[in-house]
């Protein structure tokens, strides 16, 4: 890594949770994923799901073919299924040698599309020894349905060390955390247990989304939440800890449905997702730290080869645009000081 | 008042919390506020304010144009001024001398046209002794500023018994108490001291504004808080406690605006208020208590005759309109129960 003030080059990023979608949305965002990333991981919530082999197969093959088509720089898709009720060990098995190597579990009914979620979390045991068996990461949106908006991760917590205790070869992964308590939790478990990070829980708080103003480019599942949480999640994302790693958790959704009496929830950050953290990174004082956060502890959680290649991003100001592909990202019309530059062959 | 299964009457209500608005959107909204209620004390948040007596005797002849011209029952404005950091005991004296009964108190920045409000309301200590004096209301916008959105109102709580200690004469309402800990602290202090609730904080929590999806037209200052909160403002509505009677808050702003990047604060609710609360009183075995929340305890605590004619609620369903004004009304397009009618001569 070589910093100064004008430019940064870093190990290539990957970026361990975003939703891609389908058809023309998938065109419209993937060119601002590839752009920055390597390498993604494809949240399972098209629609319908993808929960088997051939779901993966086909998912895959549509954001390959999106790539090649538009001649985007070399970018692989890694692949997860959504975990259901009725999800068998021998489909775990068969979404592995598909290429699958995280499974998604949702309770039901907490965020966008996951009208056929889990119920309870703790009654998958034998999904989760198989996924243990292959070694497929679990993927948990950590958010107890029913609960208060503002307390909903925190009662969903308990569940980790109880997973935790009881597989303790199994991967998971607390998704998008949100709170100071999901960071306390994290940190004190055992090394299979890791959290992923967004860009916009480092920057957005509540009054972000319901203060003076509603603001539902600004709602996501888990809801940004307090001062004092965003404080221990950028804390989380700096001080060099290898269990907390960048997942984006971009999520389009077109304005039209956004602007409207009821909005779904994401942010649509990939857009501007490293030129933020950069600025973020910098503006703490921990820009030695950033390539850990966005390029090699995820990678390592994983047990992915570290990228070799590597992002240069430049001290230049750009400007978001207000919409791209009848979506607005997150900072739209702002300025932002760092550009990215992927290099590849 | 007499009650059975198909009709309820009752002495006609007040609404001593209303957003009319001015101009076309007055027009639109007027009718149905008149329908249900024979007096509604009218907050001066307009743009510009209503701040001085001869802005309330224009904004009331406006309003008083509207109601003529559109043939009307029977209906008075109850007027308000808006305080700021310069209002002066002489203005006070003023505006009450022009028919306000009440002045507001906006702390800056918290709500819809309060960017010139009051820095801090400790500050206006004159002006209150002048209300005192003159026998006006202070009605209290209780959020703090740059607070956490869900500890807003609670952090607020502590100006309360220190105005109630140093003006033991003046009357002072918590305009819209949002949470249990609003309701304990209004019960414990003396009798000078009441609460409005709005019919949208007994129906909301947070989960409805920023749950499962964000849906602008629940959006409001204070934000509706948990289920805990929304059962202490039922119990307080219903126990038959003088501090506490309604002021809906009704606050429309038009759809365009609520369904943008950027929505404003305010439940429209004037169309729905009355057949909501009786459903509400029914579904608690509470009708009893409906006339004291909706047109005895406000009246009283004002100072105002209690109303001498009736209003006749009628088990008749009818359907909420989509829009009305351009504004969506609270529960657009549902069925509600139960009919307004009010008797006049």
């Amino acid at each position: 890594m070589s910093a100064d003030v004008r430019s940064l080059t870093i190990r290539t990023p990957d970026d361990f949770h975003v939703h891609l979608r389908q058809g023309d949305l998938l065109r419209a965002v993937l060119p601002w994923t590839v752009g920055q990333f390597r390498r993604a991981l494809v949240m399972p919530n098209t629609n319908p799901p993808v929960r088997t082999a051939d779901d993966v197969e086909r998912y895959r093959a549509e954001i390959r073919a999106a790539i090649h088509s538009d001649g985007l720089p070399v970018f692989e898709p890694l692949m997860s299924i959504a975990l259901t009720d009725v999800t068998t060990p021998e489909e775990i098995r068969a979404a592995y040698d598909a290429g699958a190597i995280a499974a998604k579990l949702y309770p039901r009914g907490v965020t966008t599309n996951s009208d056929h979620g889990v119920r309870d979390p703790m009654t998958l045991r034998p999904v989760y020894a198989a996924m243990a068996d292959v070694g497929m990461v679990l993927c948990l949106h950590g958010e107890a349905v029913d609960a208060n908006v503002i307390m909903a991760e925190t009662q969903f917590l308990h569940v980790l060390p109880r997973l935790a205790a009881d597989f303790p070869v199994l991967r998971m992964v607390l998704e998008h955390a949100s709170t100071a308590a999901a960071v306390d939790v994290v940190r004190t478990l055992p090394r299979n247990v890791a959290a992923t990070i967004t860009v916009h829980h480092l920057v957005l708080t509540l009054a972000d989304v319901v203060g003076a103003r509603c603001q539902p480019h600004h709602f996501c599942k888990p809801i940004a939440k307090t001062p004092d949480d965003r404080a221990a999640l950028l804390h989380a994302a700096m001080d060099g800890n290898p269990k907390f790693f960048l997942g984006t958790d971009s999520a389009p959704h077109l304005r039209i449905a956004k602007e409207s009496a009821s909005a779904p929830a994401g942010v649509f950050s990939a857009p501007v997702a490293l030129s933020l953290l950069v600025e973020i990174f910098e503006e703490y004082g921990a820009m030695e730290q950033l390539e850990d956060f966005v390029s090699s502890f995820g990678a390592d959680f994983y047990d992915l080869p570290r990228n070799p290649e590597v992002i240069t991003f430049r001290r230049a100001s750009w400007l978001v645009p207000e919409e791209a592909g009848g979506v607005v990202p997150f900072r739209a019309g702002m300025e932002l000081a760092w550009s990215a530059h992927r290099h590849w062959h």
